[in-house]
């Protein structure tokens, strides 16, 4: 990005108000990633808490002495030990045997982003109706719109998906005489909402679901990393059909190996083994060699605790300057484990409009609308605690109450239109404010 | 595999003589994998030809060094450094500058497949019509099924595609009212074919292409495994537009890393870039830092060569057993490089309806009809030399050889029930004989 100022960066964002599609949000985050920005915006792992140097000599060797294996092809399906591997890490949310979960019914995938498109690419037709929480994972809405599938967003609070709300657009989307297919939720601190669903509506939206014959694509990323007590039973543990899990190493180990799984219903796991045959032929066998030997032979659940101790201290420093520093009528939800803080602004505010003048006081964050397939979320934001230190978060969060403090002023001296670069009238915003 | 006897997979494979697909194919490889069987099947590299314990130190300080930028994500289009080695890479086809390819322009993938799948998604919708050689590649027909494309198969000789059979294929599809999308083709060493398309007929068949506004995606995982001088020129060396090209590391570095590429044009890469974010978020930073650091310092070059002398003893392998032992009537090609011998079969012999007795004399190769979308190929077979060392070859082709002989004794006999399990009537194989 030589040559290019900040001030042109913040012009072509100021073009760009009336809409944030994935390529803009990947625009904001090459911005973001310059070094005088505090980036709140990206979801990346901190991969430096790893022990670097023994993951260095555990790959050595690995490849010195099986490189033979690791270097080559392998099954479509991923190889088995990772896949038990696999099992013993779900069997820590309650997804073991006794629930019918099997290594056989894993299909290793290029992260979950990856699971998630075989699963769309077996269930969805252009016009299918998907069911998702909203805000939803800005990933998981391009795979939809690439499957143009329809999404359904669902509200939430601050205990997650509403079950009330998710009885009322099934029967919504009944009454247009189509049928939801599946229910996409992130149940674990969630992306980018930051809220966990408590036990007793998991138990209420799994009946539901059953009972509208609707399919749980339940996405669990951040599920390892809650910050107090135990993890929490995952969907899957509570019944053996109608739930396919994805699951990911991006969190608990490292994003670079593009490592995740889908756990499916027997019936499913061959179709999405030869989907996704045709779509990569076999996952990496170096990066299921490097992921197997890593959970084999180092101290992983250590290494999460690790995690959860910086995630935790991260998200303190979050939640402490948003108290310290946001301006009035602002609210955010108070994440118990995962990366993200979700943030409503007061009346009058919105967040893609006000991004220029954040990017310009140097700091960055991810517009709420991008997380909504139906232009939804203006008043929100994602605030990303998981890359920056404390200080730097605190320092983030400063600057960007500062940005939201002067466009409550230039708000009330001049009105809307000051503040409002698409012309667009405030709409009350869905989210979980 | 414990308990499954050799005979209970020669009578599975019996029960499944009437049509072959890709997971029939994958179950193939699951026998020719065992230590007894010589397998003939597998399109494996012969990676251990690699200075593993030299990548493995390459790889131990990569981590230990730049681990927290080796196991992190990275931008869905792939890094900077290896799309520079890759036009590096290319380069050596004639892909330069001077035909417009830029790093810009190049999207990493998982292999080569994901790339095709890419091309595939963005240009391709349900009962669209797609060009490719007869027989062609099994994982592209895979790709093509996904995406309920029709496929038309055009003619090869010893010379690979035959020129005035693509423009009576273009005609053809002319004339039943649709268009063709694309030709997708492996000019160099051709899976299965083994064979090579010549200067003259690469003009050529850039011309008729270009008169038919038929897009062409050049395949080329081979090219720089040729045996005789240097490598040809790529198709996409010859023109700026109208080609897109797909290549990978699988045959002249590691499989197991799953790293390929396509080179687009401007307009293409973007769309490719969106797709493949959708599908797997970003290609593995891990895989990218190792491909980079082995091309950037390790004699790369050197390596090549080894690997062409390696697979040229190999080639001569197959070829003087072939010579040596095959029954007459039996005709083969003679591959410049790559790692396959394409062999047509004497009248009355079904080469999938052979296939038990085959793996009962404990030899494996791909069925011909599975290189086909039409359930073309009954008389041919793809035998591969690629992984096993000389000796074996010979002994493989010694034992296919013997179980010709024995159909042919058998055939001769009893007539053509006996060796024909299909019950199908023997059609003239539409193949490279």
């Amino acid at each position: 990005m030589t040559g290019t100022t900040l001030d042109d960066y913040t012009d072509r964002y100021a073009q760009r108000m009336r809409g944030m599609t994935a390529s803009e949000i990947r625009a904001l985050f090459a911005v973001a990633s310059r070094p005088e920005v505090v980036s709140l915006a990206g979801g990346s792992p901190y991969v430096s808490a790893l022990p670097l140097d023994a993951v260095g000599d555990m790959l050595g060797e690995l490849i010195t002495r099986h490189g033979a294996n690791a270097l080559q092809y392998c099954v479509g399906q991923g190889e088995m030990p990772l896949r038990e591997v696999i099992c013993e890490v779900m069997s820590l949310e309650g997804i073991d045997a006794s629930c019918g979960a099997s290594p056989d019914d894993v299909v290793i995938t290029v992260g979950a982003q990856q699971a998630l498109d075989l699963v769309s690419r077996v269930f969805l037709d252009p016009g299918d109706v998907v069911l998702a929480e909203g805000p939803s994972y800005v990933g998981a809405l391009g795979v939809f719109q690439a499957a143009q599938a329809d999404v359904v967003h669902v509200p939430m609070d601050e205990s997650g998906l509403i079950p009330e709300a998710l009885e009322e657009a099934l029967t919504a989307v009944a009454a247009s005489g189509r049928r939801a297919k599946f229910l996409y939720t992130v149940p674990n601190y969630h992306n980018p909402g930051g809220v966990t669903l408590p036990e007793d509506r998991r138990q209420r939206i799994l009946e539901i679901c059953q009972r509208g014959d609707v399919l749980v694509i339940e996405d669990n990323p951040y599920g390892l990393l809650g910050f107090d007590g135990d993890p929490l039973p995952a969907l899957r543990s509570r019944v053996r059909d109608g739930v396919i899990y994805l699951g990911t190493f991006s969190k608990t180990f490292s994003s670079g190996v593009r490592m995740g799984w889908a756990l499916a219903p027997h019936a499913v796991r061959e179709k999405l083994v030869m989907a996704s045959e045709a779509q990569i032929l076999c996952p990496s066998m170096l990066s299921q060699s490097v992921v197997t030997a890593y959970f084999q032979t180092m101290p992983w659940q250590e290494q999460l605790k690790t995690f959860r101790t910086l995630y935790a201290e991260r998200r303190d420093a979050a939640l402490s300057a948003l108290a310290d520093f946001m301006p009035p009528e602002t609210a955010w939800t108070h994440p118990g484990g995962g990366f993200f803080v979700w943030l409503t602004l007061p009346e009058g505010l919105d967040s893609k409009a006000m991004m220029p003048r954040a990017i310009h006081s140097r700091v960055a964050y991810v517009p709420g609308t991008g997380f909504y397939a139906d232009g939804s979320g203006q008043r929100n934001l994602r605030l990303s605690y998981c890359f920056p230190p404390p200080e730097r978060i605190r320092e983030g969060v400063r600057r960007l109450s500062s940005v939201m403090e002067q466009e409550l002023e230039l708000r009330a001296t001049f009105g809307a239109t000051a503040s409002d670069h698409s012309g667009r009238t405030d709409t009350p915003s869905p989210g979980l404010a």
